[in-house]
């Protein structure tokens, strides 16, 4: 058995985490920090969990990390740096924040606005795309978990830039988000009278901050500089993304990369030609669904992806990445089936 | 006072149509079709209708229309031809199906699938997209509501090939469409617990019908043939449609071609540059809301637009249009104000 | 005209009141407080309301009440009696609070904890439960409108006290209430991610404080104390309430008690027997429909009665008020038929 | 490893069946009967278990029960008897309708309508709810899943009549019903448009089926006729009852005797007195959290118990039961944690 500690437990990953973690064979939750809930058991700020027993929260200071395996981050960005600096330097983390994502600080910066506080991590840390950075991910001591839109629109579009099988100056990612990835901040757009019945686009033009992330990973691919257009909007419902992608590309070639570069994955489905999924058959999961159909316009396909973002694209991934650093079975715990309806 | 039938009173949009005409200080409902369930009274069929002293539904057949001024239409298309073409010749009548909207009949059967019924009428048919017909509208006997999707889209971007800032080969329409839209039907995919908490991209590539209306209408405009790529999503929301359209050209010129469109529409409010709408500030109302915002690669602008479906999408432009038809002012009743939350 | 003040107009009562006098003919909107986004435009705060042409947010202190004629309050409770008893003494005004309810400023204190800042117009105060005071109402200064619930549970019970056709010792309210009536506030528990998807009891076991209400008003009629239980749960919806009440008596004796009380009653509807009412067919109206069963239990009704907490529960009645207060008709911008779906 | 069939598997409790038994150690899925959809796959069904290897449907009539260890029934009522009367008499059978739930076949008809037409299986039935029937269900053939609102209402008030802790005479249970448990039958009432953003009470006045079960238990229990008052209400959610539960009695001694009788029970938690639960903290799992509070009024006590009419209620209730007649740890493939938000 592993001993795990969770920091950031009283946010909504933190809690995904436990739920997944609840069902793993060879963790053990040990520590659980929260400093603006320290003091507070579980079943007080997350009572789905009351039937487990956890230990109470704590501050982060509180946490002896000697007989600590692993260490969830699910901080806050600009925390989560300061904390993970101030950690163990052989401590195993998988970090779930945006603050190791981007490998040059000079891009954290401009798409975080201040200065990096952990440098030294930074340069060790490895971008946790599982599917894509398996063997880093093995070897490496910190993970940084990516951005839950980031995984989905890479997930769609990764293997056709890898494969050249689309024009890279014309790729448009439309994305429909759930309410869950905002996070538990009390901000009035955020509550059930505002949001719900209602859906609209936000970060439009090129501003969220998961272009960061696609830059880097598409230009780095591509050997050339790529920039997509990505806008999202906040859909009323608490789980998933969907990303519509529009690129010019042979359909079936555009199938055909997807559908070779995630045969033998366990996690992502293509499923068959023209048909499209629907987060409503990935939530509460770890698997992703994509889908490819032509457009009537010749040279051009639509590839729409499905996930859970507190789950694939975030909680799902960190566990699926530590069960890798832990040379556990990638797998373990992430098998549930989807919750539908 | 002008006396009023509805044909199809028992779906949404009749029901939509009713609500509204509640309102109005010129009209009075003297007969409700709808022939499965004639013989029962609207608070049985709708009881949020129920405070209104309405005559009961009866058959069509069993309507008399010699004393009826306008009739509205709002049966499922192929029926509605069927139905038009037997009413009296000189009744005004606004259509609320697809069927009169595709001035040639050959774009009809392709898109429908069903040689046209009722070519006669069709010749005489207007286009009922009201800010843009106004004149025609005003003189027509038989008016063609438009589709939902097709009205929301051409809001955003008519002005936009009419007045030449935008590429006319690179247009792309992602829609969100709320579930009133598939109307009061029987379908698995309609029940609640398939569809809310979940989403999805439908009619994928090209194959969705309003796509008729938008080839028909860009082209004319352009003098050339014009084909955009439209993508709608169903959404866990009752009303709204939102089109994030991306288009090439100069985002400040966009801006412009709309705002000088629309500046005396009563229904139409361009928002602030880089503002962006939201279906629930137009819930229940007649207004269209529209923003502009400039995409980080320079030369290309993102034009979203929102409106209910049911009332500016296809009702309340029925009642508009037969405002305009009974030289009555043509925002009377519709002014009531959105209904948040 | 009427020239109206509406304070607290950033909450959802004061946008409700503002979407309803938009339709009103004989009353114009003067002035907007709201101290926390004095400054801001209506369109900034409530983006619903953009086509209307509305004076900016300003602080109460800024508003010259001179030329006002009627005052709405719609600010928070302990709030509103320091702003009333500050407000000219010759001011109409209609409180939407909780704070003029209460008649026995013992009874205030002891179910809102704070001694009454505003004994003097306490005494003037007029109970705003339309139906059963309109004469006190259409004379009053100073109009009080009840507390949401506490208008649903009357509307279902007054009658069957005051005609005697029930058990006064065992009567049961057991609530659903919808999101809106928690109001804007930065609440965990009201944010979608929690809301959605799940529902419970609250402020259980008596201690709701529209109790405070229902034993006031109950008390008065049956001429001696009658404590009824009461317990509110919040429902995933944004806008109702729904009362199913247990009531010990004949059930055909139960119907007629209210069927001959709001028989020419312009907003209470007491629904066919049997039947039962729902929140979706009052939605954004301000009607309230009653219906009644009987139980296979002997001696046993069930009285359901479900109205619009945002509107009959609040600035609907509020706006009834001020239309008797003004002698203007009573139905006078509140006829519009519910939005349905 | 056991094989096991599942007959109805397009209905929602045959999916979380599936769901269920997808996590389970011990158990094969080998056949999966659904004569409408025979020929599918369950990828075309139910594409939230695409990941799964499942069988094809198959009609009923073409499963060879011969190396079936244990089929779970989830077919509709009346079908269900039908269909168990043919199948082998040494199978064992777990049925999740309502067909053997009343022992006494004249109570089935009053409740049903139609005669039983498995005599001879009804006798051998075992009432399915676990906690009170463990030992009888260890040794069943045929076990007979309770109904979900029953399941609900008896956790709640059981070990009150044991006890004999409340007046028998007057209990009124108050249920709020999530969507799903209508089942995937196309009704009006239940699409989206319908259902969403409203609620209301149906089944009132003690005509619900599932009185029958409470009638035969709680009369059984007390030793003399006991009968409830049981009002269900449609709540725009897709899983989850609640049961809000008026007694009277000493409220400690109400909290006492549940706490006592669930003390060992992995599934049921007594939340601490004062607290109540939510069916957001149960949603997707096979716990039941019970809370208790005093009234006001002395001598009054308020239940209020939450399940996943799915899962405790349903298909997770007939996994426990199972479990036992295959002498399983009870437990097995039901501890995942429920899914929040």
């Amino acid at each position: 058995m592993y001993n795990i500690a969770i920091l950031g437990a009283s946010g909504y990953t933190g809690a995904e985490l436990i739920r997944l973690i609840a069902g793993h064979s060879y963790m053990n939750i040990k520590a659980l920090g929260a400093n603006s809930k320290a003091g507070q058991s579980m079943a007080e700020v997350f009572p789905h969990l009351r039937h487990l027993h956890l230990p109470d929260l704590v501050t982060i200071e509180d946490i002896d990390f000697s007989h600590i395996d692993l260490c969830f981050c699910a901080l806050p960005h600009k925390t989560s740096q300061e904390v993970i600096a101030a950690l163990p330097k052989d401590l195993k983390i998988v970090d779930l924040s945006a603050d190791f994502r981007l490998r040059d600080p000079v891009d954290y910066e401009k798409w975080y606005g201040n200065p990096h506080a952990a440098l030294e991590q930074q340069k060790e840390a490895v971008y946790g795309l599982t599917e894509f950075y398996r063997d880093e991910i093995k070897a490496a001591r910190l993970v940084a978990g990516t951005g839950c839109n980031a995984a989905t629109g890479q997930f769609a579009i990764r293997p056709l830039i890898e494969r050249k099988v689309i024009d890279f100056d014309d790729i448009i990612l439309d994305m429909k988000c759930a309410v869950s990835g905002a996070g538990r901040s009390l901000k009035e757009n955020l509550l059930h009278a505002e949001l719900s019945e209602g859906y609209h686009a936000y970060a439009i033009g090129g501003t969220h901050r998961h272009l960061g992330e696609f830059d880097q990973e598409f230009s780095a691919i591509a050997g050339r500089p790529v920039k997509v257009q990505f806008t999202p909007h906040l859909i009323p419902a608490n789980r998933g993304i969907l990303a519509t992608c529009y690129v010019k590309g042979d359909p079936e070639e555009v199938f055909e990369a997807l559908a070779a570069t995630y045969r033998d994955e366990p996690f992502i489905e293509v499923i068959p030609f023209g048909q499209m999924p629907s987060t409503r058959h990935i939530r509460g999961s770890n698997f992703c669904h994509i889908g490819v159909s032509a457009d009537r316009i010749e040279g051009r396909a639509i590839v729409t992806a499905a996930l859970d973002n507190l789950t694939k694209g975030s909680s799902g991934q960190a566990l699926q990445n530590a069960n890798l650093m832990l040379n556990i079975d990638e797998t373990e715990g992430l098998m549930m089936a989807p919750l539908f309806p």
